[in-house]
């Protein structure tokens, strides 16, 4: 059978049957016409998107190509590798072939008759190797950063982007209920870790998390036990674990765990690439009473952060908030990181990329917005002993918040 | 426990304890002396390293932070966040804190006098925006891509190297081995490459790959059953699978594995950074013959390809070759892809990233030289039916090849 009938004849049902969800055409209108009127405030012509997360949120489609979205008109969706499947996956019209990026100029030229003065591209990402040859072909046009256009209009999220959310939340409930049933003693982190991401899997968990960033990895989970707990690593979190190697010092690693130890389990969710992220405690037997009280503080600051959440409320004002319950708990030295590696947030915001805004945090005086989503994760380091936490995402609404990530939060025992 | 001491009495005990290999001394000074006398050439003062693999590989610490090689003198690693961690695994000395990037110039002044005048920095993948901060930080110091460089050095693998990829590659073999034990009719592609990831991490596996790219993530592996095998997508490979969403297109999917259809099992493993990829076919039951015939073409051809290697050997010329015994043998319209969606390239260079040097690719006339490592993976796809193939890692020995994926060759039936 030849592959483009193919596609036409069976993808789509493997797709209907597999529960691919594809984005509304309604809703890429909405976003395109969100950023045109950023575009038009700062003068930029045309925007060329680039990297995958952007393109899926402007096209629906996360196939190799790029998108080209002028100030009025069509936009042009040109695909490198399989111009059909991106047809099936994106509402846009008029997807074209891209054989090779030389095509660009006469692409352009052949639909809007000459090439933008003026483009935004994703110059907190984009290499500088790519744009010397992107200028190149727009024939010297300005090249200006997009990313705060496009930043700014992702950090609302929609009723569907929600409810992506919502179902990654709901696998994560799903994760920490087996989780009770898989966990045992003498079993190792990295073996812990492997089968709660088998769980999230098999309910649609896409493997990846993803953070905008040219070095910083996310994979699923933080599976810390113990001492391993308290080690800081590579990453910008209170603890980073002991992790594998020195390629890969941060996250689960080969210890085995032991009774009565602390176990934080940060797993994070994606489903269709919207992102939950959360973390849950367990323990073998009874969890040694300092670890309980401190995971009872982590609730209280959790709590009270929680209870001032709604649109209008300062981020700098929640985060120093949090601080300030740490120290009355008697906390000082442990909330957020061993003393001297402190992080300065205790929430970040989440949607496709795990770095986005808002940050509760040290310096980010802005208020909350309805539709904004964060994780919210107050933790405590016990170097050289352990450490606990809790986190969950949540959803700014009208007038307060909704928890997306319904996973009970007692201690889990087993 | 204050962390600093902790650190120093217990985080590398508990880094033994786990097996990690620290980069030895001899290692890094052979790769700093390899990389000076190239900048030499190029008349390139300094080198900045930004990226995490380059940064491990001069370095042995993956720790968020900045490399500087002056062309003479000592070396300086600047690290961000945990700088006792990264003191434990480099051998580099006088490693120093550095808060903020703003605190660069004052380091370098201090070290060295004088900021350089031109330094090379990895231009493939520093983002323009962290570029323009940079040329202002290192007050207006030309800057050169350091890529090529870097390329042209870590493509030639040392034992040490080889050594790791030969663990992973023996990671694989147990892969393997256990698949047999746990694929049974029924199961989703996901939950089958997701047990696979477990039985991997629990040897030490990092559960990442890594390809040097904006847009191109590597996951583990490709569990792709009858007529998912057939699907084209984003990734630049003769199929890509349905995946689990528009999101995450590629890869294993929700779909169940039936009797008697061929299972491609592409998994690759990754050991202290250093990777292997190897591909090998499951079925439940006897696999169909014309998928059975194909398997065995693309065993001919790997043997072929093999056959030829060793140092000069031309990479082009032992692509063509495959082609042409694919063409010889009927599979013109399968090999490598769907007619019009076919890859060119039979072998990807592999070592800490999945896209170095060399390629067995059509335009890549070069001689094949000693120590170089490769994936070689002929493959077939028949649209809407299923696709089949086989993929080892080789090493280029002083006459021949050695294969470092040592799993069993023949098709695996439960």
């Amino acid at each position: 059978m030849n592959y483009g009938q193919w596609v036409h004849s069976e993808l789509n049902s493997a797709c209907q049957a597999a529960g691919f969800r594809f984005t509304p055409d309604r809703e890429i209108e909405r976003r395109l016409s969100g950023v045109r009127e950023a575009m038009e405030k700062q003068e930029m012509e045309a925007l060329l998107v680039v990297q995958k997360m952007d393109l899926y949120y402007f096209s629906g489609t996360t196939q190799d190509g790029l998108l080209f979205v002028p100030l009025a008109g069509e936009p042009i969706l040109m695909i490198r590798r399989e111009l059909e499947r991106a047809r099936l996956e994106s509402p846009l019209k008029g997807a074209v072939a891209m054989g090779s990026l030389r095509e660009l100029p006469s692409i352009l030229k052949d639909r809007y008759g000459r090439l933008p003065r003026c483009v935004g591209m994703e110059l907190d990402v984009l290499p500088v190797k790519d744009y010397f040859r992107y200028a190149q072909l727009l024939g010297g046009a300005r090249i200006m950063d997009s990313f705060p256009l496009i930043r700014d209009l992702r950090k609302i999220k929609s009723p569907f982007e929600v409810d992506l959310m919502r179902r990654a939340g709901w696998i994560g409930k799903k994760v920490y209920e087996e989780g009770r049933r898989i966990l045992r003693e003498g079993m190792t982190e990295i073996e812990f870790g492997g089968l709660l991401e088998v769980v999230a899997k098999t309910y649609g968990h896409e493997g990846l998390l993803r953070v905008r960033s040219l070095n910083y990895e996310a994979y699923t989970w933080h599976v810390l036990s113990g001492s391993a707990a308290g080690i800081v690593s590579q990453s910008d979190s209170p603890m980073g674990g002991l992790g594998l190697s020195p390629a890969f010092p941060v996250g689960a690693s080969l210890r085995s765990m032991g009774p009565n130890e602390p176990i934080m389990v940060d797993f994070g969710t994606c489903y269709h690439g919207y992102q939950a992220d959360e973390t849950r405690m367990f323990s073998i037997g009874k969890m040694e009473k300092r670890f309980v009280d401190a995971y009872l503080a982590c609730r209280e600051i959790h709590d009270a952060v929680l209870e001032d959440v709604r649109p209008g409320a300062d981020c700098e004002a929640l985060f120093l908030k949090s601080v300030e319950i740490a120290e009355k708990l008697g906390y000082k030295d442990n909330y957020l990181g061993p003393t001297g590696l402190q992080t300065r947030f205790v929430a970040h915001g989440i949607g496709l990329e795990l770095n986005e805004p808002p940050f509760l945090a040290k310096g980010h005086s802005y208020p909350l917005e309805q539709g904004m989503t964060f994780a919210v994760e107050p933790k405590m380091v016990f170097p050289g002993e352990g450490g606990v936490g809790l986190e969950n995402t949540v959803l700014v609404t009208a007038d307060g918040y909704e928890v997306l990530t319904p996973a009970a939060q007692e201690i889990h025992e087993v």
